[in-house]
């Protein structure tokens, strides 16, 4: 038996390729997907169903295009109107090599969510392994309020029958493997901690210490999370079935003036170095996304209608920029600017720069009573948790859209838990025409490393 | 949380990588260990413990070698006398970045068995995972016999003692990892499967189903498994330490001369490529034992006393043969043949070859009646299962001590379930005089795919 | 400037990339041209021009597949019909980057031929290198009867004008860069050094000796290369500009039933092994051509018409196998053998194999008088400079064509200068019909190095 | 024959590797010289030579450390007191496969300059190869100043006697392999080009233009190169045998505290980062040295009693960082920053930033007379070309001696032709205490291409 787990960095997206003889299956696979089919072609095997456990509303689903590359049929689970693939009934089992798949209807972050039990007949009839999609993580449950708060009642309440009616069942000693790991959007709280068990879960995930259906529910209907926009776009290709890319995509390193053509068409300037490098010199109008923010980052503040063109640290970071921006549906990019940023203002293109600041100089400011504006812009339970006095907060994934909550006038002085997300927002602000911003480098961490005060 | 689990091929070994935040541990090292220093310095860790399950007797274990390169500390458990190395208390407790490991004194397979327990204490103070060493397997328990048939009872008492009231006590949700896979001499049944956990085991492990403490040791008693020469060697080796090797040793090709020259002066000739290739032309007097087969039959042919030359397929393979020979003790390897086999006889120097025939032809001559002495050289429990009528047994293992029982002057058939295991034989017979000597293509594998007879 | 030789192993083929700034030129690219896009794309150059010294009738050209990749425009001298690219004219130039190419008209070995040389005005205006094609080798120069003995006459006298009118003038300092290196039919005595200057030529290529053009006349007529059967196969293709491939096939390993189907639709297996491998164990009615033998004997003798399967000693050479057979215009490829040989025989499918014999063993069965007929299948001048007594010859290449010279109902013995020949000659002689064959190990080497007699 | 340039990039060195049947030579080996063992050890080949031009006055020479891994025997000229390997006497001669090396005496960079020629002895016995060390290269010749100004006269005299009597007489036909290319100190205009022929040189080298010795001597006399500090260490190791490394030190990535606790010992910090991200956040009282510069500029500033800190973009670039500084001396390297940068600001460790600024704001800063010191650090050379107007000139390499010529108190503004090495420059004021210091984004670079006016 083979077993290997790939992790789709940034969305924390898990995706599972198991072999045994001579065939393997793939449950949720990710647009670029040619991992996979390297995995069978070098243990000599053949991929022969692709699973998906449920209609997945934060990355572009990868069955389409692994289907065209292998051959492989494709299955998903019933009642809703997907225009690809086969519909997998609860309970039927397919075999591969000497293991048997098993479909388990788990409702609850959607309706036609699929788990999928692993058993080994020649060893016994139980599962020893269960894919869980978005119904248990490690350390949560999947989110129920993506059909809106009026059905939020009736998925938490599913979600409740699937877990403690059909999963856990399954046996303590069950391995768990979900579909997402810790950052993910799709549950608040998941662990670090990638490997568990049924059993595990039943006594330490906190979710499941709400035995009691009407605890439960209200517990999920008091949770709060993101909604980001590229959610939409996603349910919709991954109803639809996501365009076939056949390969990734291999935009090309263009010259400074070539560059320079294609914002003038109207594509987007998005730079993935660090907070910064960044903030030294970059061009102007350009979106600051650290490279490892980018496939959760762009999906929030990336309009989908323009293309998009890359600034770089490293040539070589293209491949994983084009992976991250295709997971989410950004497939037209349009290249990449040939010799970095400093090809650029080699060339005295026209750059702009931020006011990097440390926590230090930001204190002085404070205490000198220095006009600005100061702006948290953490999530929604960081900011709770405590910030810098006399801040505003506006999450970063919400700026653009609260620009006027923000005095222009003033020097606007951003920060974050680390400086990346500020980047981010300092970013915007500048392509807003704000003239004065500053990123506090190391923001929260090095605040908090430095003794300083913080408050509720 | 980095978890990695590292195989050594051919030995069936396990030995793992878990890091957390900065630090990292190692449980049952193998011998070439830069693998997990590598591992450390990619994350940016550093490995602090290196924990030892038990005196490994299959293979040499690589604490001393990995606490050289990194200067972890070595901890294992108490009663035999470790020249290197901390004892181990059971229940003393190690951290390292959030996670926490626990000692759990596990005797049966060995007196001073460990077994440990892996915690994150921030998500619950019950472990997740358990390393059991040669205690539990999956779908199987560890030998019992290592302390010969006078001490075999008290210890299948022992690790009952151990399985029952220590390790699945700990909860059916906890993942297991022991120290071996299938094809371990450690255990007789292990399972293919390598993902499991106590739960599972509980309801499926064959040796798990004898609850009863005598009904297990007379299970452990009835067990029959080999005992292979190096066995011994490798025990002392483990008691003492192992002589450091500081990176993996690098021996020279040599062209066929000065080849020749360290042959003359006493090395053993290892020929590592497939039977076929074996069959076809090889130096006459070598051993004959596919890459693969070297760190379990070199084990149980080759001598510790003489330098070793190496016949390799492609020279890229040498760093792979050299791995498999240190990890079993020959450190002497004295170089390997530059240019392979062609360029031994294109200087004219003596080859061999053997008699390599299909299972058509065999059974031609069965049929026909021709005078020969059929050999079968797979293990007990295959020749139990159904073996080809007129054959007789001696393991490949035994062969060398056994061959009075083989006639000289009349043809030797050999084969085994692949003739892999046969070729290795086949090599034997003609070191020791045997001058027509055939090797069955494909073996009982074949002659059963071809519809052949097999009698009990 | 980056300048990068790449050889086509096995054709001894030379093509070159020529960067300069941003911009590169590539000159006579292969058909697996991957390679150029790379060097290309690494150094943040863009390919503009690809330069053909001459229609090539032993290797497929790459320079439609590589435009295809690029947008680079091809050219190619004026006389024939090309159906794709640009015609050059004598004296026309290219720039790219600070670099200049001026192409220059050198017939000879065709009519069309073109050399090219490479100057860089910053540092003067005469050439620093030139690129003959298969006008002028290191040792040796272009044959000139590829268009029959009628017209050898004509175009020796053109190749004359061509070297010692056109190329040595350019001046004794200049650096040669030829289309071929040692090995290839398209020049009998190529050096294999592989750096030289038009001044080292003039004084030491035997060839250019001949400074009057009756005497080199005369002396290109005397000589005498082979033409194998797939010279009018490349030259038909790259007139018309050969199939597009787009990227390397990847043909599927099959499983041994599987590859039985396809040999009984009528595939060809061909097995790439060493000959002791291939004469150990093979499948019966294969080809025997050694890995780095295909590109060449692979055109000596496999048809065109049928698909190819491979039988491999390693899956990973399957990628060289098949770069080596589309050079040669081989697309057909159906499949490669998964699991080698071992995978065959397992199953009970029908082998074969080959008497391997010493060099000593042959002697004793000379002296012994035994009946035999004895094969030698090298080149004629091989055979011309000694060979055992009493061998007849036939060149592997013709071997297939001039089986009613071989008797039928005797043991047949074949030699070459290795085994590797011999061992194609053998695969054809069993694929015949011919029951008894031997091959030599070691050959002609090992009988030389065995202090063994030859006669001339 | 196998020929291998060796580049060290930034040093703009070429070592050569010549590998001929079974054997091999190195000309001039860097001091990582791991990569002419894998040559040879991937070729078959044994390293037999090492042959040193000349003692190295720019680079650590390799050879002691390559003898102590091939056990090689070193060659080098007479005439100095070298401390280890052999004295090769003019005309001396050497075998290694089928190739020959002939030592030539070719003063006039040194004393005991050699260059050697290799020939084909089975082609002819003229040489086809030269390797001139610094006596020749491609557009230029060696500096002839080593001596000091005393000895310039006889040192460029006896150069014009190599150059002219020994090298340009052995042809036209002669292919070029210099020990510099283009970059180099040791000569002040060679070519890009790297392929070149004595015939070549003859006709366009300027230098090679003089044919008369006194216009030849004269010519030499006036050239006027930079002599960094660390040419003396340099000499002195390279007398003596350099210190054996025993492979590429390892330095450890260290936390920001312990990394701290290094700079509190006295270890300097050397940031290899771009100037646009050093400019953006780096540790107070660091040197900037982008990682290219630094075998060349870490030469010039650093001195050589103190262990070194590196502060890294990637932590990949570890390796590179640490070849750079061992090929010129610096062995004592402490650590890296683990995490970067951005590990010591989330900290709240003290950082420091320069004002970056594009070529548009200081054409600003000028035309509105703001008080600044306009200072540019690039070579003699470049100044004279042109420069910005009202701008002071001091080298990069001078600038820590120079300080006494740049006031404080007003802003320092500092331009190079790219920002890189004012970057170095700006570094130095800042650790020197000068507070309001400016980098000019693009430099003279951006300038020109900004159209702005430039002054002689």
């Amino acid at each position: 038996m083979l077993f290997e787990r790939v992790k789709s960095e940034g969305l924390a997206h898990l995706s599972y390729f198991i072999g045994s003889g001579d065939e393997a299956i793939v449950i949720d696979p990710r647009r670029d997907c040619q991992i996979y089919f390297d995995l069978a072609r070098k243990e000599g095997m053949k991929i022969k169903y692709i699973f998906e456990t449920h209609r997945n509303e934060d990355y572009i689903i990868g069955s389409p295009e692994l289907r065209e590359l292998t051959g492989a049929e494709i299955f998903h689970g019933k009642g809703i109107d997907f225009k690809y693939g086969n519909f997998v009934r609860d309970g039927q089992e397919f075999k591969f090599g000497s293991m048997k798949l098993a479909a388990l209807h788990t409702p609850g972050h959607t309706d036609e969510s699929m788990s999928y039990t692993l058993s080994d007949p020649d060893a016994g009839k139980e599962p020893f392994m269960v894919f869980t999609g978005d119904a248990l993580f490690v350390g949560d449950v999947g989110r129920t309020d993506l059909y809106g708060p009026e059905q939020a009642t009736r998925m938490a309440a599913n979600l409740h029958d699937s877990i403690f009616n059909k999963i856990l069942p399954l046996g303590d000693g069950v391995i768990l493997c979900p579909a997402h790991g810790a950052g993910s959007l799709c549950g608040g709280a998941i662990s670090k901690r990638e490997y568990s068990t049924l059993g595990i879960e039943r006594v330490q995930n906190p979710a499941l210490q709400r035995t009691d259906k009407d605890e439960f529910v209200k517990f999920k209907l008091e949770e709060n999370l993101e909604f980001p926009p590229y959610f939409k776009k996603m349910e919709q290709c991954n109803l639809q079935g996501p365009r076939l890319l056949k390969g990734l995509p291999a935009p090309e390193p263009l010259p400074p003036k070539e560059f320079r053509k294609e914002m003038e068409k109207g594509a987007l300037v998005v730079d993935t170095r660090m907070s910064h490098s960044f903030g030294g010199a970059h061009i102007k109008g350009s979106y600051g996304i650290w490279l490892k923010g980018l496939p959760f980052f762009g999906g929030w503040v990336l309009p989908y209608d323009k293309p998009i063109l890359l600034v770089l640290e490293e040539n070589e970071q293209m491949e994983t920029a084009v992976r991250y921006l295709i997971r989410i549906g950004y497939d037209n990019i349009a290249g990449s600017l040939k010799g970095g940023i400093a090809s650029w203002y080699m060339k005295a293109l026209p750059v702009d720069s931020l006011n990097l600041i440390s926590v230090q100089t930001l204190k002085d400011k404070i205490e000198r009573k220095e006009k600005m504006f100061l702006l948290d812009v953490r999530g929604e339970e960081e900011w709770d948790e405590g910030h810098i006095e006399g801040a505003k907060h506006i999450y970063v994934g919400h700026l653009e859209k609260n620009l006027d909550k923000i005095p222009r006038g003033s020097p606007v002085v951003v920060y974050c838990d680390s400086s990346r997300r500020s980047n981010v927002a300092a970013s915007i602000l500048k392509k807003n025409g704000y003239d004065e911003v500053y990123n506090v480098l190391g923001s929260m961490t090095a605040w908090k490393n430095a003794g300083y005060e913080v408050v509720k």
